[in-house]
């Protein structure tokens, strides 16, 4: 594989790049994410900070479609956007990509997003994987992602050790 | 839906949540999160915050199990473990989850990735979409997931207005 061979250092010819940002972005069923920001709202107090949406729509009834609805939770933001059912999925064929919500209160935030619609699935369990530690549940939201409720991470150590 | 019925306010016997952290968690098929771990590191310079392995392998010559690997990547935590075959996969049923990475030089960014071993899809574009605005490529890495690599964002704002 081709980062074999520079993992001892920076290939040459590349640029030295910075980040500012990593936004995870929730690809939604159109029309469905603002219900699916609605739900976020109500299930993890996450805060809306803005929304962009396509203008005009074919008619009066329709949703509007949002090209991005930008939410901040827990420290971070999220993106929240409808797909088209014709347009080029924007599809990840990773094994699937989960969110891991850290919080001191564990059972307190899944009641709090089941009753918002969301589904627990499994116990809560105390576990050393997903998040290094500490308990862990696990709740779907009604759009299909997969979050995990955990107790804040310890730092992570390597277990060979 | 549920949340329609508490969107004026908190549901009365739910417990006030406040959420730490939010970190996006990559299944990896295992016991390739070792691989993909070393990608993340040279595509895009995350720094290993730690990593949680099992101890035992069957063989000697296995890859350690890795239960959870925790990097940083542009002020943001991300997961990347190991998922079995065998086990009770957490695979989201979402349209998918995509990672947007903001940084000022999109075409340095991708061609970094590029050159670690992820694939460039379509072109770079000036979109007012998914990222708010600016310019936006695509990248899938190896293991299947899909980055955009996106100029910083513009404030959201409603299009409608």
């Amino acid at each position: 594989m081709a980062q074999e061979e520079v993992q001892n250092g920076e290939p040459e010819k590349v640029a030295e790049v910075s980040f500012t940002a990593l936004k995870p972005q929730l690809m939604v069923e159109a029309p469905k994410a603002a219900d699916a920001v609605q739900f976020y709202k109500t299930a993890f107090g996450a805060v809306e900070a803005g929304r962009t949406v396509y203008p005009k729509r074919k008619a009066e009834q329709e949703q509007p479609h949002v090209l991005s609805a930008e939410l901040e939770l827990a420290g971070s933001t999220i993106l929240v956007s409808d797909i088209a059912d014709n347009s080029t999925p924007v599809k990840t064929e990773g094994t699937g990509c989960v969110l891991c919500l850290e919080t001191e209160d564990v059972e307190a935030a899944i009641a709090k997003a089941v009753s918002a619609g969301g589904v627990a699935e499994g116990e809560v369990t105390e576990g050393d994987g997903a998040c290094c530690g500490g308990r862990v549940g696990k709740v779907k939201d009604p759009y299909g992602y997969v979050w995990l409720i955990c107790s804040p991470a310890k730092k992570c150590g390597d277990a060979e050790a």
